[in-house]
């Protein structure tokens, strides 16, 4: 097989690269790697991504990191089932819904989910709060565009829904949590604040194949 | 004239996308908003871009923000003259290393900036000069690049290059300031610590209409 995926779970990163291969019907192999374990950084690894990061895709002799670039290669390279649209201008809504995404509501997400899982909310409370309400109003953007229409951008499932899907998960994730509770009180049920969201979520859920990206940690917990 | 770019003086965002209409020899009436007066935010501006952020291009009836997405718009709609590479290896390389840039050098690169225009820079000193140690380091794997290149990503003046470019200006220019000096020790003069990176310079400030690009109110000043 010509194509090899590095990734990790529950990364993100390496979710929305596995929602793409998914969705192309590319064959390939995945390498699970674990972050406990470090493999991400081992000599092997580094050769490819000196930055010791997933995920990594390895196609022939052809190597690319950085989940977006990733993203963007695999569409350039197997255009069929596009993932950034069928014309420049949608393609630049697509990206330019990812790089809004990556700038106002990424760090936030992050923040938050770090926060929570690293047992830090309590220390953290006022800049965490802060963050929920960035989320919160970026969520509301998204929710805006998901009533009127089935995908982040436009008619089809793109880029756009593959960069935030995985975050979102990770967010309703942490906020589960007992110790989230009241933070997540703004946010939970997600059927109820961001209706169109949650639709959207299991969508997405429904696609074929989902379960072949579906962090295998998140399963055995 | 069909295409019209909205932008800011000194706003590396801005300049990428300059350099990009220029390097692609792409007809544009350039419309200079004032920050200070801020302009991005009047009404027309934010029918456009809802954030209120430059630049905005508008082609036509489209129109498309976040510099990054600008960029990608432009080189799929006019594939001439490209800017992300001839072929999907390159547009991976060549996004990749903006990711990375964007991921691990801008944030820092920002800091020290801000730190230093806004007077902060003795009170944020152990965060600006962690902020500079980053940057040395991101600017060492630049230099490694360009010593065996003449472009960031192989033979070719690449969206790479125009994505970092205006960056590293805007970073000389801060730290060109007396009060930075012992911030800047390790890094000035660029043509002694980084002189492949210093000719890299020298070759964008060479290029046709580049001063077209170049910040008017550094100019002034």
């Amino acid at each position: 097989m010509a194509m090899t995926l590095y990734w990790g779970s529950g990364s993100p990163f390496s979710w929305r690269v596995l929602l793409a291969l998914e969705h192309k019907r590319l064959p390939y192999e995945s390498l699970r790697l674990h972050f406990d374990k470090q493999e991400q950084q081992s000599p092997q690894m580094l050769r490819m991504n000196p930055r010791g990061r997933l995920p990594v895709l390895r196609d022939g002799d052809y190597v690319v990191f950085e989940s977006l670039a990733v993203l963007y290669y695999l569409d350039a390279k197997y255009p069929a089932r596009p993932i950034f649209g069928t014309g420049p201008e949608e393609a630049g809504v697509i990206m330019r819904v990812i790089c809004e995404f990556q700038a106002y509501a990424e760090p936030s997400v992050s923040q938050i989910v770090e926060a929570i899982f690293s047992g830090d909310i309590g220390r953290e409370h006022g800049r965490t709060t802060d963050a929920m309400h960035i989320v919160a109003r970026e969520a509301r953007t998204l929710e805006g565009r998901l009533s009127k229409e089935r995908w982040i951008v436009g008619e089809s499932y793109s880029a756009a829904d593959m960069v935030v899907f995985p975050w979102l998960q990770l967010l309703l994730r942490a906020l589960g949590r007992g110790e989230a509770a009241e933070l997540g009180a703004r946010f939970l049920p997600i059927e109820r604040n961001y209706p169109a969201l949650a639709r959207w979520i299991e969508r997405i859920e429904a696609l074929p194949n989902y379960a072949r990206t579906y962090p295998p940690h998140w399963r055995d917990a």
